[in-house]
């Protein structure tokens, strides 16, 4: 695990917990608020074209970052309740995907070994 | 920037390189990618009661932990392409959640300061 | 076709084409336009729980209702452009549920027969 | 209220009440899973460009309608517990979005009144 991580997972905690936010805290209810702020950050992205996705203004910049940083602070409060290690789990689902989508097999698209 | 972040991020390049990924990880469709994985976390949950998704069973924790990988995986090949450090931009944005969420107005809720 | 449903999506191509907005209502955009308002919609919910979802305020219940809309309208804007019945499509996908979904191995959750 | 809306609404009460899934149908359920069939809905588009979303093969046509009857039925569930009509609300959202959007300003773009 991560030093930076886990300070940031405690500050989360005490976050919490001065507010009174145990209750709504839900494994179940972090999940929901974590995909609403995947949608928000894609929010920014729907009407754009992929060109303009690659040169963000300074302002449209900002913005995606603070929705970046929402998604992972519930990433992390959810990892943290569940006792599992986001950095650890990454490492481990890359070699999955290692397997899952051989490179040999993935000129012109994205393409799942099923 | 975290080390461990960096390292991630440097084998996503290299994987999403070695499969020729690269016209289509524009950060449009990272984020699109990253919101569809946001919801097969939530999708785990979505039939549980708030305490069965307290005591997740070792299969069901196993599953949201790819799933959490695959939401962190897609965080952190956006953050790489937006040049946005994720942990500091998490730690900005606690800093104004401090502002906007006043530990004494939160009893009974969670409120925002608008 | 219900006719309600072909005058409202006659009403929404005029509104798009009134506006220029032809060439950013790609199939693909709308899609990811109806996510982010199914999330927006789900915000509503996150932090209730399941009996105060039950039992929403007159203000709550507007609110969720201008979010079904609008996850109604990209829906039907969607259909239109890729020539699909939405109502023809959905009298299909509950046949497919019934298979899917058999009654008498229900009891106490929802099973998809695999 | 559309007549064959109230028909499939009907068909759907009686499909879950067979299934005994009337505990799981909370709003707050039903919310989070149309969120969740909106996401899949959009992974069908995720990694195509505009125009191949344009485009859609016969097999990822029929795949994509069967996302739309999901979220529709899903859409009309929610709308029968909370006593929303869904095309009574798309029709007050037009006229609000008549406001929001007026036709003068949106050259070039989608933008809101604000």
């Amino acid at each position: 695990m991560s030093r930076e991580i886990e300070e940031l997972q405690a500050a989360l905690r005490q976050f919490a917990q001065e507010r009174g936010w145990g209750p709504f805290h839900t494994p179940k209810n972090l999940a929901a608020a974590l995909s609403v702020e995947a949608s928000e950050l894609l929010e920014h992205f729907q009407w754009l074209t992929d060109e303009q996705s690659r040169q963000l203004t300074d302002e449209q910049r900002q913005a995606v970052g603070h929705e970046i940083a929402d998604v992972l602070l519930y990433l992390l409060q959810l990892s943290d309740k569940l006792g599992i290690d986001p950095l650890e789990a990454a490492r481990q689902k890359m070699e999955i995907n290692a397997v899952n989508y051989p490179a040999d097999r993935q000129r012109g698209g994205i393409r799942k070994n099923t």
